[in-house]
């Protein structure tokens, strides 16, 4: 009774299914095999899914040819799209909005400079020309664009690890814009050959860990500022800042640290203020510039030089100069500048990107994340030809430029149009300014990054999001930035590669009165059907979990046959295919498998709604196995369970 | 008509819906949301279900003590399972395999270790330890132990690559022992921390790639005995060999080539004999030895020697020496023996296993992957301090062993008695077998490995397994065995995650009189139903799909939209989560991002069967989007459409 012969049983199965096909025909829903597809149109049908995925020819189809070449203008430039309806109101929001993000984008374009080991007017710069780029090929209406926090930081970084800035400030600045050039044509490299999906490995909890911890690193930097340190550390990492801060005390200036801390404190309550009230906006929006003009006139009036505060000095004036030339292609630094152009790029990718769909979604128009890094690529492109570093679309300021009214892209106009007047007629004025105002300019900016509320969330929801989050906060703090959010890739990609070597499998039972099957560790209604062992199993087979599914179905079978009950021993092992969406060679082998351990015990294999590529591939590796047989094969678990308990209870009189 | 008020509708869908639950309660099923468990017994069951799927300790539940020791005794040492009722009837098999394969490893490991660029008596060292302790801890009753040539020659290359093996012999064979102590302990590891699913990764594809690649390489290798050659390339890549070949036509020995073919011809003949008749499978186990006896007797008599034919020399006697003060724990190589440990150590871990598990499968045992990964780690660190190299189960002679009818691990005992007898008392006979012989014997041997049906089946099944196995093939033949390898196994892993990037969804229609749902592109009778768009997310949604997800989905209901007929427009976009398995942070963020942009559209987003880890979280994240209000769930897509179909119909007149 134990070891039932099991082809005689599976002789019993077919003929009642044949039965059952000639009567109960209207009941039982044939699994057909899917429609007949070459390997060629499937190859094509998989291009067009992983690469173009928004079928942006759509929009094409069944078009007259003019409007298709007017179509295809505005795809190129988005500025045709809004251009010609644009009106005098419109322009009135985009004027205000342009003012406002100008006045926070001139000292912020200095301080971050300053932040990379640049000559601050190369902040300047690039808040001059990038922003004119994007206007014609950008798609968002809210971007503001110019030099930020994080690619400022990293740029700066890693290329002081090779070049000392101070010693070398001319090969710095060409590595700066030879890196700035590489990180351009990789984001626009990435945006042509529709490979967007890269940044999307940036998830939202990377996202948050790192930027918090890249806040506190640039926090961190600014100490050499706001406390006067002249011999300050290279390194980023938490440890040697910190021991640098405190073994130079002697060079600690209290002049300089009580100028910072009054500005700190004017800065973060104006930022307090806009958070409570978003219509003042301004405040936040105002003050740093406030704070530059205030502290450079007090610093002119009391000669702020001979009382150890340090300040910026004379800056050239006139716009950008060509910088083409300055490009190096060669020697012993360009590797360093193509890796740098690499993570630079992808990271200003990934926050112009993020803010871009924020704002979109806000606003509900759509941002094309494959020709956003085209557009962002470009301009930097553009921008390492003239003088200006890397650039992106920045969190603070297109937030800024989003509440202060902003309609189009014409408020970049307004904003490049305000730095070109500053470059042009206003250089000297910045000349008194005090370097910690800098430094406090950015600690306000970067508090912004921290965001202790989401990284709540995250740990509500998902422990393992929050580790990984984790990672990437304490790896950028510890580490350094590149190895702290590659740990936390890492460890996201690990995650998918886990639970796919780990899928689910569940078991099914019936909810009462129904034909419905769920997982009786959920639905503590459902019942199993005696003799029946019905499984789902929640993931794509392959190579990488076969061996898991393979031992794990074993298991439940061994487990279900130690309880067996009322006579009724394990006949058939229902496997529900619903959700098995790939399979690939491996996976085809595990039903060889299971079906060579499982018919010595008797218990026949039935799948359930297998869907087309499953049914595809049992085809074509069919010698002899039958698993794409009629009789072991449903449309649902319920016709599967119905079928063959008639078969079942028919024989069962037999057996005993 | 074309943008409706979203807020109207949706309550509107809500006042029908609690009709429904007080008419109709018994016809529609609750999602409710799974029983509670804590963050810690979720961690507690997840780490189990990766690292303990087998569930190793269910058949010490409800045991008495001393039988759990038994047991207990039984699972760290095999061989007390089957030795007690041990009985001279199974000896008799045991004695017959174990004296073939003794005639087959004895040439064999003479090569292999040739192979390796060791000394030939290490091949036999090597097959005279491990076996013994094979026998103890490993649970196959079929795996023949000893050196294997995959192993061989990428330990021999790799080791090459910084140390001769002719100008520092004695620091080539220390290298090796250590490389094959970190083999064993790395391996030992990997089953100790139950981390086996790592080798997985080598799916069938890259196996079989791999393995013909490297039966090319190590063919090509054997030129250099075939021919004579004695000015070789140290390097294993085709072109370099092949180039060493060409330039060295004066090197070339016409009596060596003569006997080799000669002797080539008879072993290829023996085994072609033995494939077409398995039962003269003692025809392929003897030839390799006969091949030894008359080739050795030939050249004593002919005196080889003077002929240009080289021989092996005098060789030791007397059993393994102990080696555990030649491991190397420090030096300028430690870095090299732990590389060329970790990839040896993997590349025989996955023969042994793949080979374990073929042939259990075949005899209907189990063989516990974790538990043969200790034992054959634990056989590598004794051999690494009693004279032996990397050892694992070999394709060839396992093979050999089953054809001869071993029935358990004691044929390796008296294939090790036989290496025993061998390394005491044989020694001098083969000081005059010719090194050609030995090429010719590796060349049959390898010649197995590559398996042309087994490549077309894939080829057929799935273009992309074959791809990957190309890639691991040429890659082997052109760059190196590790990049080849290493190539093949990151090709696989990108698929995988290109699949979850790139996640299948799929439009679900009626299958008519049922209540049946299925893709419409498969099942061609499934007819739409108007006002609904089913969609089914197949794949977990997580932070590397949400982007485009949303594109997707957006993009389908923008078409579903443009196709509205009989003036019912898309009303409801129901989801069905039956297959979305697990979802991260970033997963919740794409409801909620998804209900934004649809709700402009008046489209409301219903999901279908959620699963428990699915509705917990998004209960967690819950901010007043609702997804989880009984409203919006439904067990299954018919009663979803049902419900909401009968709030529709009522609604439409109003509309109009």
């Amino acid at each position: 009774m134990e070891r039932r012969n099991s082809r005689m049983q599976l002789e019993f199965v077919e003929v009642t299914m044949e039965e059952g096909t000639s009567s109960d025909s209207t009941n039982l829903h044939q699994v057909v095999p899917p429609p007949y597809k070459s390997s060629l149109q499937k190859f094509i049908t998989k291009i067009k899914e992983i690469l173009f995925p928004d079928d942006p020819l759509r929009q094409f189809k069944g078009q007259p040819l003019h409007r298709k070449l007017i179509l295809g203008a505005q795809y190129v430039f988005p500025l045709l799209q809004w251009a010609p309806t644009y009106s005098f109101k419109l322009f009135k929001s985009d004027l205000i909005s342009g003012l406002t993000i100008a006045s926070l984008a001139i000292p912020q374009g200095i301080s971050y400079a300053k932040l990379a080991n640049l000559p601050a007017i190369q902040g300047l710069y690039s808040s001059f020309v990038p922003p004119l780029v994007y206007v014609v090929l950008g798609s968002s209406m809210d971007l503001a664009v110019g030099p930020v926090s994080i690619a400022s930081l990293v740029l700066g970084s890693m290329i002081t690890e090779e070049v000392s800035p101070t010693a070398q400030p001319d090969l710095f600045l060409q590595l700066a814009l030879t890196s700035t050039f590489f990180a351009g044509i990789f984001q626009a490299a990435l945006g042509v050959l529709r490979l967007g999906f890269i940044i999307d490995f940036l998830s939202k909890a990377i996202l948050l860990g790192f930027m918090a911890g890249s806040a506190v690193i640039v926090a961190l930097q600014q100490l050499k500022g706001l406390l006067g340190i002249t011999h300050f550390t290279k390194k980023m990492a938490l440890i040697p800042v910190l021991s640098s801060v405190f073994h130079n005390v002697d060079e600690w200036s209290w002049q300089t640290i009580v100028m910072g801390i009054c500005f700190l404190v004017l800065l973060l309550g104006a930022r307090h203020v806009s958070i409570k009230k978003p219509q003042l906006f301004w405040v936040s929006a105002g003050a740093p510039l406030l704070s530059v003009i205030i502290s450079t006139a007090l610093a002119f009036a009391i000669k702020a030089q001979r009382h150890g505060i340090s300040v910026i000095g004379k800056l050239p004036r006139g716009i950008n100069p060509p910088s083409a030339d300055k490009l190096l292609f060669q020697g012993d630094h360009l590797v360093l500048a193509i890796k740098t152009g690499l993570i630079t790029g992808i990271l200003s990718l990934t926050e112009g990107i993020a803010v871009g769909r924020t704002f979109a979604t806000i606003r509900n128009y759509k941002v094309d994340g494959n020709k956003e890094m085209m557009a962002i690529g470009f301009m930097n492109v553009v921008g390492s030809t003239t003088s200006c570093y890397v650039t992106t679309g920045s969190f603070s300021r297109s937030a800024i430029n989003h509440n202060a009214g902003a309609r189009t892209a014409m408020s970049n106009v307004v904003m490049s149009v305000t730095v070109l007047v500053t470059l042009l007629f206003l250089m000297p004025l910045f000349q008194y300014t005090p370097n910690v105002i800098l430094g406090a300019i950015i600690i306000a900016a970067v508090i912004g990054l921290i965001d202790i509320p989401s990284a709540y969330l995250i740990w509500k929801i998902d422990k393992f999001d929050f580790v990984v989050m984790l990672t990437a906060f304490f790896g950028v703090i510890f580490i350094s930035v590149q190895l702290g959010l590659a740990l936390a890739v890492a460890l996201s990609v690990l995650r998918i590669l886990l639970q796919i070597t780990r899928p689910k499998t569940v078991m099914l039972g019936n909810i009462p009165a129904t034909n419905i099957y769920r997982n009786i560790h959920h639905y503590k209604e459902a019942i199993r059907v005696p003799g029946f062992l019905i499984l789902s199993i929640e993931a794509p087979i392959n190579f990488a979990n076969i061996t898991y599914l393979n031992e794990r179905i074993y298991r439940w079978v061994e487990e279900e046959e130690a309880t067996i009950k009322e006579n009724v021993c394990l006949q058939f092992l229902v496997l529900d295919m619903s959700a098995v969406s790939t399979i690939d060679t491996s996976g085809i082998s595990l039903f060889k498998d299971l079906k060579n351990s499982l018919t010595m015990k008797g218990v026949a294999i039935v799948l359930v709604n297998p869907l087309s590529e499953v049914i595809d591939k049992l085809k074509k590796s069919d010698d002899g196995n039958d698993f794409i047989r009629a009789e072991y094969l449903f449309l649902t678990v319920g016709e599967a369970v119905a079928s063959l308990s008639s078969a079942m209870k028919r024989k069962t009189p037999t057996m005993e």
